[in-house]
């Protein structure tokens, strides 16, 4: 018999007899030692209040604060128009549909954003779930069924790696971005499975590297397998207007599934997934993230109807977001940080030792500027990493700004140049 | 080797030699046909598009209905000041987060709704998702290790049935609302693993019945188990000010978790967990579907904490509501519909066989009435029922109508007074 030695039972006298399961508290996890560590230290930077926000800044315990740590790429949670585009909604929805889709709280503006999207995208169908997460939950755990096998790259998102544990099929890794691993994998498997499905992000989200997805695609064609892309942080920054990783290789019509959020540049919550008429419908009617949850909100599709509208409609933005990367990226190379060859607006900053990262994040913040430190389990041990990014609203100020505190923490953490 | 025989490839010579994969189309499957023959027959009530929202009708094809299929219980997705709550919160704070609130999507208004939340259902510490599915999968998955059992309720919802799934512990099912069921469980489990947790619905979202909270406590306490409430169906409906099914029963201090969610009663969008400062500490830094994913936008936040500001200061609503509800209990009753007992606004109605539940509902829409079947596999086979569903919103009048057009359906159909 466990004894219970945290509580004391009240209002009951305890039956000795009865056997009885353990009650210990949460906080003995390894987990709650590792958040104390930091707490206890003054140098806990997970949950920062933001008081307030703009364009590209946020204020934090009353200060300012340059914004280098979001995935708002074209900032646009605070544009006028979608602001504007929001608050219409409210006024004319309400604040919540209390439904999902499937059954009472689908909207004209629900389908109409399916069907803006599926175009935008250049997919014959789509469909919006209320998050990203969701999105990835639903549409993989229904795609892949007893008898289907998916293959990973190794830094897939992690909602990626929840669908493959709710997903009743089978999944194997290949190593990240590595061809000859994915096609290893693919010529000792397509006959031992029905359905073959590639997953992968079309842009990382912690390094910012780019799926090699024509490699991806061609190997695809070649063992007859489907290709999903989780475009959380391409959408909205790659390709013709934004249209994603797909459009910017030109293979569109080559992926099978394409993923996206729209808590990244979109400025609101919620994902997309977007095929052929045939796969989506089959989605719509078994993905069980999507059947058994409410609907997005009135106000988050207005937003993102208005995103894809100014993104399609104002080149600047787009062009003022790649200028800002260009210039941080060949910056940070001057100041000889080391940056994974990030080609995108996510430019990761090897630092090494944890509480190095952790330090410096304390020492960015003093100095004006939000960033994220990603540690291990996010990263391999010994490389944690400062994580950047970058939007179109960024003042070329600002920017010089961040370079010069870059420049100094270098010396002061004595940051090494090389991974390793 | 499997021939592809359902696409042609292009610009690629088939190599005979490789093995391939299988690509056939997803409309192949059972649920795709089971879809196509409601649509081929004009009785596919799924994904309705509502033009018009108000209190309690919505717009559909132009037609204008009364709501009765909506899980908007108190009616506050139109109340004024919930709606100038959500566009202040987006003048403010603009239109989302766009990161988890663990990284960089957190705002003080989020810790605020957090405290306001805690204070409310009367726990120490409260935790807020993006939703409510969301919170139920990553605080389940967090709280229930490797050697911890979940014991559930048969007619849990879905969100928890997957979350087992997301678990690495072990799971097993109880009879619906059968404490003995569950004490043999009990008794024969809790010395074999270390936690274990009861987990229930707080009020069953289907039948409208009320989970035995009490006994369920009692059984807890004598067997060193954990209680775990959703209680979607429960929050801002069940005891004072809508404080929840913990409250309604007086044991609020011995519900270790309370989960509920946004998209009923409050107006929006979200989850909440709430426990001890211990528990939700713990949960704040492992549930996965709470670190990744984007933090609820800030009109969500808004809207919610609106929500608890009316509900707690204004009494009418509630009795609006349980007024409405006995109303239209009795009326049901006397007109000889079978409502599974239900003591909730969701009241079910016994159809029987599923053709005949989608042609009712069919007609129900052609008298201005929105309600919404539900069918096998949700239900067993040939216990087919309409769930309705009441607000503290809908009128008298639009209630009298309602009961005016279910006693004439309840002759065209034939519909019987009892369970088989």
């Amino acid at each position: 018999m466990k004894h219970n030695t945290q509580e004391t039972l009240q209002g009951q006298e305890m039956d000795s007899t009865i056997k009885r399961a353990m009650r210990k508290p949460f906080s003995d996890s390894k987990i709650i030692e590792r958040a104390n560590l930091l707490r206890d230290n003054d140098l806990y930077f997970f949950f920062r209040a933001i008081e307030e926000t703009a364009a590209s800044t946020v204020t934090v315990k009353g200060q300012k604060q340059i914004m280098i740590g979001s995935n708002n790429y074209l900032g646009l949670t605070h544009h006028p128009l979608v602001k504007e585009a929001a608050i219409k909604a409210i006024e004319k929805y309400g604040t919540g549909c209390t439904g999902s889709r499937f059954l009472n709280g689908n909207l004209n503006i629900h389908d109409e954003l399916d069907v803006k999207l599926a175009e935008y995208l250049g997919h014959e169908k789509a469909i919006v779930f209320s998050t990203g997460m969701q999105a990835n939950l639903g549409a993989l755990s229904a795609i892949c069924g007893p008898k289907d096998l998916m293959l990973f790259d190794s830094e897939n998102h992690a909602s990626i790696i929840d669908a493959s544990r709710l997903a009743i099929g089978t999944t194997f890794k290949y190593k990240h971005n590595d061809m000859s691993s994915l096609e290893e994998l693919l010529e000792s498997n397509v006959s031992r499975f029905n359905r073959v499905i590639i997953v992968a992000d079309g842009v990382f989200s912690m390094t910012g590297d780019i799926l090699r997805l024509p490699e991806i695609v061609a190997l695809a064609k070649k063992y007859g397998a489907y290709v999903y892309v989780d475009d959380a942080h391409g959408l909205g920054v790659m390709g013709h207007q934004g249209r994603g990783t797909m459009n910017h290789f030109d293979v569109t019509k080559d992926v099978d599934f394409n993923m996206g959020t729209f808590s990244k540049s979109f400025a609101s919550i919620g994902g997309v997934i977007s095929g052929s008429a045939d796969a989506i419908d089959y989605v719509r009617h078994s993905a069980r993230s999507f059947m058994f949850s409410a609907s997005m909100p009135p106000a988050a599709v207005a937003t993102v109807s208005a995103c894809i509208d100014v993104v399609t409609s104002d080149d600047s933005i787009l062009a003022n977001l790649w200028s800002n990367v260009e210039f941080m990226r060949k910056g940070f190379q001057e100041l000889g940080f080391y940056t994974y060859g990030s080609q995108t607006p996510i430019i990761p900053l090897f630092v090494g030792d944890d509480m190095k990262a952790v330090k410096m994040t304390k020492y960015l913040e003093s100095k004006g500027v939000f960033a994220t430190p990603v540690l291990p389990p996010a990263v391999p041990k010994g490389e944690a990493l400062i994580r950047t990014s970058y939007m179109a609203s960024h003042d070329r100020a600002d920017l010089t700004k961040v370079l010069e505190v870059f420049a100094e923490a270098k010396k002061v953490f004595e940051i090494p140049s090389h991974l390793h």
